[in-house]
């Protein structure tokens, strides 16, 4: 069953985050592989897989709710390439980083703004 | 120019949090109303008016940045409100609540989900 | 095998979080109950039985935690209960609290405080 | 010596806290005596203490700190008796609450102007 | 009226922020000039402009918050030569930072000092 | 007397953060020498010399509170460094880091771990 849960958590992973979700969870396997797996498995095999909302929007959540937490920039980045992959377009992206500053303050839209930048020139590289 | 932002603002106030937003505004006019101004114009009139992202998306993010932080409760119910208000299912927002366990944590998802139990318990009432 | 870390998790949220554990899971089951199924699941289930850290520690890592983050008071409550039942002093508690005025400001200790004063004062009624 | 901060400590608390800071103080006498000690000693003692900011400017600061923060409202709602104390108007303390809606959102805003709004309602009855 | 809050805005900014507020703007146009729009007309437009707080208090108000916020490095940057731009001298600048270790703690306090010393060496270089 | 407090919270810093924790005070005194004396003082001379609390568990709550709050890696270093020193193993403070997903979330975990890699490549080197 966990199996189960694992690879269903690694086909969700792979298919939102792509090459930068697999890269975390490399750099992970020599200090904590098993924070790794249960990254695989919880947020990716748990959340990530239930039908109930659709990827875009699940994706839209977390780019807001790391932005406005200002805190985890490598996560926020990771995330706003995920936002991609699933669909949502660049000015979608930029709109919610926009609405940030309503909620948690125009500095965290800001670096949150600069940090799809910095994701947008890496892409464009 | 002022008076445009506003009128927009107060249109896209009430379409999106209904009565529960005019009772903040009604709120804030006997100890800052100029507070409750800049409410109406800047959130309202400057960002929801935005016609880039879809109003259901916009209360998505909203609902996941408020559940985020997780000291704004009054404001997180007033959003709950308003993604019904907007179309999410009370199902979807669950969702949101939900995944947000991944991001900031179980006690946020949890006490996010105990916010919407009252959003729900009081729309019953 | 998910079955396997219910009942895992489910013996050592009763063993941790007693009574009030149990009423958080209850309070779940008709707005959510898949968020009380993965409570169980992953903090109780795949971390709190991991053999490395002894329970009094994790509850002072909890304790710390919650208390320093300041948003979240019905589950810093439950686990000052649990760092109580699982075999912390009152006195050890309160240096924990103590201890936050340093890294999360006198406001966060203060309240924390507080918060244990009620569990105490709800203990001994 | 600790003697000395303790009582310069208490002068200053008195003076910018009143009857607030003095509450705060005794209600932590059954519980940690020596968290109210350092309350005295170290914030009143050894930084209210300093000469080099005015009185004014450390509430104008402490109001916006806590109001950014936003989960700490019983210490805010002291530090805008406070800020009062010391000699800022009702209107300047407005002023930093607005601000506080471009540094850290609208919620926080709107939360510390409604905590301002119980402060001037306690202080009318 | 948009222009209006927009050139209010933007002589506020400069005689506040000076070249770094200047900067942050440039730095938006290609990614989001609304961004840098609505920086110029809410905050600075709408918020500094207003009469009732001397600049010298709104720094030390924003000052306090970012420090105490502790996630936005390049804003705090600005503001704390923002102000020294408006008045505030170093030393009450360093007695601003040394307050917040009371309510956001030693870290956040440590953060803001260290911050503010990479401003005064630029200001010196 | 408040010498007294400087020896004792001197030792205390010296056995506790050893050579990092110096550091922090070396390079506070040309900025805010206060800062470090109060550093010396209140924490380490105040707080960590109480007999109540082991340094174990101490260091385990700093380690806690640090990585949920997310927004003081220089400082989590010091007390990554600070937990080995006084006893915690290594597999001992994985288990905190990990611990904190469930709290702060899974982007505080991961930055926790990724700091205490840095730590330990550091020391390694």
């Amino acid at each position: 069953m966990k199996n189960s849960r694992f690879a269903v958590g690694l086909e969700h992973l792979s298919k939102i985050d792509g090459e930068a979700g697999q890269k975390v969870i490399e750099s992970l396997q020599d200090i904590c592989p098993d924070l790794a797996k249960f990254i695989i498995e919880y947020p990716f095999g748990d959340i990530y897989s239930r039908p109930t909302l659709d990827l875009k929007s699940r994706e839209i959540a977390t780019v807001a709710a790391l932005t406005a937490l200002g805190n985890c920039k490598p996560q926020l980045k990771v995330h706003l390439n995920a936002a991609m992959n699933v669909g949502c377009t660049v000015e979608e992206i930029k709109e919610v980083l926009l609405q940030m500053s309503v909620y948690a303050g125009f500095p965290a839209a800001i670096n949150g703004m600069f940090a799809f930048k910095e994701v947008l020139d890496e892409r464009n590289a």
